[in-house]
């Protein structure tokens, strides 16, 4: 890299005022209630009551921020900015208030002393913003509260945006997360023909809340080593003094955008196919710089300690006057006029329009977003002659209408099918007759559909996986994760990060809708069999169903027409999570593609055609939701009518588990007419569930029925074994059903010893045979609905 | 390293039959039903009908062990062996087969044909052992099911165990995960002098289910590069021609081993002082190894397609043949005697006794487990003349109470505590008056309590913080993990999977207690207003609350002294993963220590000086789980009795939350007659709940008056703002409780609408203050339940 000044002193002397400017601001939102310029001595009523927000990280960002708009007015560079350390709000903020875009969002922070007053009031303020990068702030897709996603965000929103850079900020603290850790490979997924560049800034500023970091306390050779390893070429700017800083980070700035622009020229005009060593930014400067140097004799600039507010009590004596000495270090009165505008020569350093990062169109993805191409179910329908007559493999037929969305995609790029290792495993292979997976790392020559251009993703990483989506979806484009259901948890915290970030975009005027997080949840509970314990775990629903209403939804299609419905459904929505659980495996099929349509639009209905309650109040319910379930409750029922012919049974089946809510606690919850329509006020209701038992007691609880419902469901029982014998275990199979109803119904009463004795003795058969020939009874592999039915 | 070639023709050859009988084996588990040496000719029904397994990773395991095996041996190492590919397991079990051990454990699978016969079949098979190194495996703490924590569970074992070497292999799949990505960084945290040695062995096959590996995929220049940045000299071991790989692996063996020992001797004996660099192996070997070159003309043999079971489908024609010649391919005639045993000179390759990995003591390291010496918390009792009379900190008095825990045991070094870098902020920092916080990376003078042989552990990584954890107590000893509240949800699948771990452990006949999973959850949902919206969720009560009811615990608190007790209470226990919920701001202080101690060991009660029910059946009861909803549960009832001083109130405080659920379901739950008594049959209960409110529905469903609980607790919403605007933003505050029993309580009917305007005109008063002052109003900061209190 060059190792010249390339700053004239005039620009540098600039350079200083507007770094002066943002950190003058960053301070005054942390401390200043009132008096925002110092035009007056500071008072102690001057300052916030309560002093809430990061300044340690915060010089570093504006630091970074200021030499980014440089770039982009000397090259146009559409450049988006991630603030890892997202806690460093105040400067990001900063920032897009001395370009303008802060007041043209907020007209009412305008650019003025009113505005200044609006804007250092507002931080950490009730009724005001929020202390990190969240969805309020401008040119921000990444909140930052939670450490580890932002470099895979910042990949998964250049991913298909060709002329776009994302230069994220990595914090030394953030950089010890595991998800972080990892996401530093992202560079093998990235096609520099059709992708744009990331360009990492490793922030080692040397310190997290109360420790050091280990990225700053290892020597320049294993840290060059590292990031030789993981496939960069770190250029380290390290130092103290601003202006020398400024020249050395200015150098490395040029130095690595004339790197990307090489590496585009030689990928698009000049073939190169070699996966390239994308250059990246170690920079290494004091926490708190700029900060006072010690507090009650206490080290501050350059350790911990700055890192959130340096001065926490100001009355303390004396306290007072170092803050306002620390103000008045910035020299605000040398940045802003009378009016408390920012001088021009200064603001003139900010590029216009839409080239700032603060109004990147990419950072609102909602208003860039189309929406996707979607073919016809219909002549994807698995053909169903009638319920029961078919064995189908429902992801499989999934996998085959999902290589038509991304064929009829394929041209603008905005879709992709990412998983962590398993869209093959998951039966959606036939993805892989229209596109490739995507890969940039080296190859051999048998290697199986790897490209760089393949728009299906997949690394051993969870979080991976889904940090690429969420910076996908937020730049407005559209995904679907597949994911083993145990697994899944890896990302629950994930999940939750993202929620609550789609919760409060919905109240930002200005963010425009994002599509939704869409999760197929296969290689389920019910048939990991042979992969074990391990892989068994249902718990994601419970967790994914603690998220707001508007936001959450679960569905559990019981066969392949019903998947299909419901995720062109997922895929045509925005602002949600959708949660679909459903087998791989081959299982029974019920419905033809009319059938479906009906059901899953309610979803939630009498299947008639089980029932046998026709004008009758039934004395029993079955109730069933998910695939296995939903077999065991129907085999339950051909066991209950073959023996209590009498017994007046009706069968329901929960597609979209909301429905079963309170229509004051989810939207899709059912009116409790209809609910009391479908379940009875008073009949047992026996519920064959996919998950934890207790979450259809949580989620009927509001039912006048509630008293009545007895689920079956997960009750953490597992290992290697067979299919059935995982329901056995865990008393969700068709016997445990039936002894349940025995139990339950008055009308079997009189029965209930025998079917207690007749179920007994299937059990102990079942356990006998299954020990001698490892695989179920014929009985229970060859059973089918069709025969014998009476309907 | 030396180039050398250790092994001698005599020794090569042993080497080769002892690996052709530990991978014959493993495909014997993987296939056979019956004819386990093949001494009659293989037919369709020695074989499973149910394939299951993985044989990919296997031969490359086995041969690791037996290379750890000559090692072992020539030098008397203490080693223990981590598969991070668990599902190799067959190779694992295999390995402690030929070894011994596994017959000791499990007698009937005896060291004849017979017994071979019983080890085949039982692999993965129904009533047989799971398909991962699970429980059931001799030998191993870590099962593998879900990947990426082999290293942390690997450092965690080796902290406080100077003579051990955990030898680890880390598959290249998990080496994508973050966890594993970042668990490399925990050689920055190891003390030569008083801890044990981890080797890492990356094993690059180059494939994981249906991809390549990135790691199997970069210049090897890149690869070494990363890991000499990580801190490790990596040896490289390549090769597929066994007997040279053999030698190869030999020499790298001896070499990491001398330059174990010799890093223990520079430390323990030279005073070195700097951190080591630690050796580690890259195998690159192919997957499936010794497998299948090709099957129908696809290739097998280093590539995915050996991921799992090569053939599947035996009845194709030929497959049969094929197996069947695989099989013969190890020559097991020249491996096993007439009797089924392994040749005497093949089986005197593995060391004896416990110097067997496979029965290497702290493996089961419940028997190695000595209790903690335990200060008694009374001399830490927080004085509390009376309830609600003092304000204190209750994290902070625990610390006080844990800095004597870490004094008492501090010789054995058998206590550590942990977090993700919290530890001060979530004030346990007293404990760092008698230790320091591990650290062996660069130090500076004015660094603050690191040393190398410190007890507390804090990094930024959740993820490796649990791995850790989980070595440690899987070795035997105790540890407590503090956390913030919203981030613990990172960890949500690593608490899953040691669930399973402890379930099944207890199913194991020689598998002993290990010390209980504690964690504090502190920085909570209700005083994170500072941070804002993302550092608040109190979801993972209820992600734990659905694991086993036998391990799950979640205690609730409400200040210091119950604080005291429960976490003595969790320290002393075993096989239990305990969650403790605490805040870390000063609060409202209720029980002296008498009280406390009395209160919490029922887990829930009526607290008669907050109540005016005395000798009656109550109005209303007000009931409350956690520090923040016990405050405002009594602020309400002070408001109720100030303004319906008829009304008969009886306050119930929760502290075990599984006291709520049945008996029937969890071992703490009430009888419902006690419970009847505590909350009436039929009166109205208005909880004021730490958590997600359907989680008190779903724990009293069983419950006679379950209809008429109605519960106040987060709903999801949250942001920058004052500590009580959190409650009211959730309607967890005084005021809208008091509102609910207005509408509840029938006595109050008569009251509703005064009421009504009462509690509104308080929240427009609060919500005006808080923007204009942007703290609390002062009756809210200044309110205390004793002024004017009747009691």
């Amino acid at each position: 890299m060059k190792e010249s000044a390339p700053l004239s002193p005039t620009q540098l002397t600039l350079f200083d005022r507007w770094w002066r400017a943002a950190n003058y601001l960053s301070v005054a939102q942390i401390y200043l209630l009132d008096n925002p310029l110092l035009r007056e001595p500071l008072r102690r009523e001057h300052v916030k009551p309560r002093l809430l927000g990061h300044f340690g990280t915060t010089p570093g960002l504006t630091f970074v921020y200021l030499h980014l708009n440089r770039i982009i007015k000397e090259k146009e560079s559409r450049v988006l900015f991630i603030a890892g350390p997202g806690h460093g709000a105040p400067g990001v903020v900063a920032a897009t208030y001395l370009e303008g875009t802060y007041s043209s969002y907020f007209p009412e922070v305008s650019q003025d002393l009113e505005g200044l007053g609006r804007l250092v009031k507002q931080f950490s303020f009730p009724g005001g913003i929020p202390s990190h990068a969240a969805a309020t702030t401008p040119g921000s897709i990444h909140e930052g509260g939670e450490l580890g996603y932002s470099l895979s965000h910042a990949f998964g929103a250049v991913l298909d945006n060709p002329d776009l850079v994302v230069a994220c900020v990595v914090g030394d603290g953030e950089a010890e997360t595991g998800p972080l850790a990892t996401s530093w490979h992202s560079n093998k997924f990235l096609d520099p023909r059709y992708d744009g560049a990331v360009l990492p800034i490793l922030h080692l500023n040397g310190y997290k809340i109360a420790n050091p970091t280990i990225l700053a306390r290892i020597p320049d050779e294993e840290l060059t080593a590292l990031f030789r390893g993981y496939g960069y070429e770190p250029v380290i700017v390290a130092g103290d003094v601003p202006d020398e800083v400024h020249q050395a980070m200015a150098s490395a700035m040029d130095h690595c955008f004339d790197r990307i622009a090489q590496i585009r020229r030689d990928a698009r005009e000049g073939g190169e196919t070699a996966r390239p060593v994308w250059p990246m930014i170690v920079l290494r400067t004091p926490k708190g710089w700029t900060g006072p140097k010690e507090v009650d004799g206490k080290r501050c600039e350059g350790y911990w300690r700055s890192h959130q507010v340096p001065l926490t009590d100001l009355d303390k004596p004396g306290h007072l006057e170092i803050l306002e000495h620390w103000l008045r270090s910035y020299a605000p009165e040398t940045l802003f006029d009378e009016k408390g505008r920012l001088f021009e020569e200064i603001a003139a350093l900010a590029p216009r329009g839409d080239l700032r990062m603060s109004d990147n169109p990419h950072a609102n993805g909602g208003q860039l977003r189309r929406p996707l191409r979607m073919p016809d179910i219909e002549t994807h329908a698995l053909a169903v002659p009638s319920p029961g007559s078919v064995i189908g493999e429902s992801t499989r037929i999934l996998g085959n209408w999902l290589r038509e969305v991304m064929r009829a995609n394929l041209e603008q790029r905005h879709f992709r099918v990412l998983s962590p290792d398993e869209n093959n495993s998951n039966r959606l292979n036939a993805v892989l007759d229209v596109t490739d997976r995507a890969w940039m790392a080296d190859t051999l020559p048998y290697d199986d559909h790897l490209a760089p251009d393949g728009m299906v993703m997949e690394i051993l990483s969870e979080h991976t996986v889904q940090g690429w989506l969420e910076g996908y979806l937020l730049t407005g484009r559209h995904g679907f994760f597949s994911c083993y259901e145990a697994f899944v948890h890896i990302v629950d915290s994930m999940v939750n990060q993202h929620a609550k970030w789609i919760k409060t975009s919905k109240e930002v005027p200005w963010r425009r809708p994002i599509s939704s997080l869409n999760y197929l949840l296969t290689s389920h509970v019910w048939r990991q069999d042979h992969n074990g314990f391990s892989h068994q775990d249902p718990g994601f629903i419970d967790h994914v169903v603690n998220k707001k209403a508007d936001i959450a939804r679960v569905y559990l299609p019981p066969d392949a027409n019903s998947l299909l419905f419901v995720a062109r459904h997922c895929l045509e929505s925005w602002d949600r999570i959708n949660v679909i659980v459903a087998g791989k495996q081959p299982e029974h099929q019920w419905m033809d593609m009319d059938a479906a349509i009906a059901h899953c639009s309610q979803g939630v209905g009498i299947w008639s055609w089980a029932s046998n309650d026709k004008g009758h109040e039934p004395d029993l319910v079955i109730a069933c939701a998910g695939d296995v379930p939903t077999v065991e409750a129907l085999a339950a029922v051909r066991i209950l009518r073959e023996e209590a012919p009498h017994l007046r049974i009706r069968v329901v089946n929960v597609v979209d588990l909301m429905t079963l809510q309170s229509p004051s606690e989810h939207p899709h919850g059912l009116d409790d007419v209809v609910f009391d329509n479908l379940f009875t006020v008073d009949r047992p209701v026996i519920f064959a569930f996919h998950g934890y038992p207790q979450l259809i007691h949580r989620l009927v609880y509001r039912r006048s029925n509630r008293g009545n419902f007895h689920v079956h469901g997960f009750r953490e029982e597992g290992t290697t074994t067979t299919p059935f014998d995982m329901t056995v275990q865990n008393e969700l199979d068709r016997f445990h059903i039936v002894l349940n109803a025995a139990r339950r119904v008055p009308a079997l009463s009189g029965h209930a010893a025998y079917m207690t004795q007749m179920i007994n003795d299937k059990l102990v058969a079942h356990n006998r045979y299954i020990r001698q020939h490892g695989e179920d009874m014929p009985e229970i592999r060859n059973w089918r609905w069709q025969e014998g039915c009476d309907s």
